[in-house]
Formats: C-alpha cells, structure tokens, sequence
C-alpha cells in the first residue's frame, strides 16, 4: 500500500480534532460541570494536545460555544433522520413529542444549560452565549415545525409550538436531580391530546381540549 | 426607660440573624453564582460573625437549602397576600400567571436554578436538595391551585396545573441571558385562554381554544 492511500488531509484531521474536542466538552459538561470543565482536561479527554486544543479554541468560552453549537447542529441532525423514519398519520405527533422530551433531557440539554447558567454571571461567556441561544432557539423552533409537519402561516401553530419547547425545557429542568420520566410522561401525554387540536386545521372542534389524566405533582426549582 | 424594654430575647435575635443569613444568601447566588458563594462572603455580606454563621448553618450545603427553602416559604406568603388583593372574576386568572410569571423569572428562581444545576455534580449538595425539590414542588402545586381558584378533583385541572408550572420553569430559564419578557407575556396571553378552558367546569365548549396571536420564535438551552 502507498503511503498516500493512509494520509489523511491535514484539513480533515484538523476537522476530526476539532469533533473530538468537542464531543470531550459536553461530556466533561455533562460529569463535572461548568466549574468541573477546563481546557486542560477537555484536551486530556479528548486525547489532543494543549497546543492543538489552544490552537482550535483558544479560551474556555470559545470552546464550550462551539461545543454548544456543534452538538446542536448534529442532534438537530440525528433528530430529523429518526423523524424520516416515523409513520405518517395521527401517531407522528406523539412520536415527534417523545423524541423532543427525550433531547430536552438529554446530555446536550444539560451541558447547555450548565452554560447558560454560568453565563449569567460570567461576561464572557455570557456574550459570546446570546448570540448563539438566539440562534439556536430560532433552529429548534424550525425543528420542531419541520419534524411535526405544520403550516406556521396557520394562527395559532407558532404559538402552540414555542409553547411546547418552552415546557420541554421546563420539563428538562425538574428532570436534573431525579428522575422525572413517569411524571413527565404522563404530562406529555395530555400535551399531545391538546397539541393536536391546537395544530388542527379546525381548532374550534367540540372536542378540542379531552379530559387530562394521571401524573403526580411534582416541580423543579 | 428599663433595659428589659429595649433588650430582644435570644431566640428572636437567633431568627433574625438566620433571616439575614438566608437572605444574604440568596442575594449572593443571584449576583455571584453558585461557585462565587461562599460562607464567609454571605456572613460579611449579612454583617454577621463567621461563629454565628457556623453556628447556625454549619456547611455550604446547609446555608443554601435552608435559604431557598426559606425564601419560599416567604415569597409564597407574599403571593398569597397579593393574590388576596385580586378581583374575582375572568381577569383573576390572568392576574394569577403574572404573579407566577414575576415569580419564575424573579431573583429567588434565579438562585434555585442556580442550586439545581450545582447539585447535579455536587454529591452533598444533592443529598440536601432533593427532598426540598419534593416539598417545594407540592407547595408550589398547592398553591397555585389555591391561587386559581380551582378544584383539583375535576378531571385536567391537576394536570393543566403542572403544566402551566413547567411551562412558567420553561420561562424562567428562556430570561436567564436575556429580557424574554415581550415574547414570555405573549405566550402567556395565549395560554391563559388555554388554560380557562381546560380549568372551565364543561371544558367540551365550541370555542374551547380559540387561536391565538403574537410573540417571536426565541428559546433558551
């Protein structure tokens, strides 16, 4: 074999270095947390020198940024391939939910929030944060219109769908110290009922908002 | 005048300078974080000895959970009374969410949501918490019913309960970095119609949810 067939370009390793660094922030994010993560240890973990990590992302904001929004950018990406393989029909709405509730409980929802909580007093970190949660807002609600399908001209959908991302993210947050699935569930499950009807062509059907059951009480901070 | 009259028994001085304590406390987590609070800044800060400060609340772990469970209790009463305040009648239920809405984005959110997200990597931190998530949770419950109005044994209304309050946890985290507030009163203009009707007595009605309007796509972690 000649040399040339094994040698990967130097673009392409800068990239997959890159990938590494990365992916090695949430997860650091995710088992120490904000004060947990340093560059060194992202760069231990993610087996890259310090003058490779220093060269890709230069401070610890830089890095974890770009964490944040490269790991965005790929579950946004699983997301919409899991969502290609749901049926069509009414059960693609529930479907599309337990994926959402999943990601807002996920380990990419937790580095985040670490973020956006140590950002909130810490300037740094805090600008170079607003510019990409507005970006990464904007992406989740197309998301989500795109996965469930929906016309956002229509009135009402846009509504019905920032309402939904705002109580997963609620959800996410009572899920951080305990294990909030069966409560959770069951909340969704009443979600979907009214979703549907709010999404509904004709939301002003008689049987708009079904009866709600189960779940205990139960709430984060 | 006697010195009886000007001298303040022990206990009472003992509950206040817990009260100061606490309040230091949370004051410290808004403007400090979680790592920028530390035992000796909150006593400096509440003008009180490092030995009294020991005395009462020996680590950081037990300083913190009684302040949020503290304040609480103390911003439920203050939501009570101002909720005694309100009309009855249709508008009451939208003058409720605005309280909570205030609450959620407020500075006692903002220091729990601080503790939170520290607990998930702080073992001890952990251990104290999650039994006062648990007790927080139903007394936030509690008394958002008793705030409503509303009778939790007719069917949804437990559940419509919830999620305005995971909703409300959605919206406070949205406001971390950021003024959310005209996106958050649109949203919720829409879900107070939503809510009426799924905590109406006959909640089958025709215009059981009308379309709704406003508010930019924008969303937090």
């Amino acid at each position: 074999m000649p040399a040339a067939s094994t040698r990967v370009p130097q673009q392409e390793r800068s990239r997959a270095t890159q990938a590494r660094l990365l992916e090695a922030t949430v997860e650091c994010l995710v088992e120490h947390g904000w004060s947990g993560t340093t560059t060194t240890v992202v760069a231990a973990r993610a087996g890259v020198s310090r003058g490779a990590q220093l060269h890709h992302y230069p401070t610890k904001a830089a890095l974890v940024t770009a964490a944040v929004a490269h790991l965005t950018e790929r579950r946004a990406a699983e997301l919409r391939t899991e969502a290609d393989a749901l049926p069509a029909g009414p059960q693609r709405l529930d479907r599309v939910i337990d994926l959402l509730g999943a990601a807002f409980t996920g380990p990419l929802f937790v580095a985040a929030l670490e973020l956006w909580v140590a950002a909130r007093t810490d300037a740094e970190l805090r600008a170079a944060l607003v510019p990409l949660e507005a970006r990464v807002g904007r992406e989740m609600h197309r998301l989500t219109v795109e996965l469930l399908g929906v016309d956002e001209r229509r009135p009402g959908v846009r509504e019905a769908v920032q309402a939904t991302l705002d109580l997963l993210r609620g959800l996410g947050v009572a899920n951080l110290l305990s294990d909030d699935s069966p409560r959770r569930t069951a909340l969704l499950h009443t979600w979907k009922r009214q979703l549907a009807v709010l999404l509904a062509p004709n939301p002003g059907s008689p049987d708009a908002v079904p009866p709600a059951t189960g779940g205990p009480g139960r709430a984060g901070p």
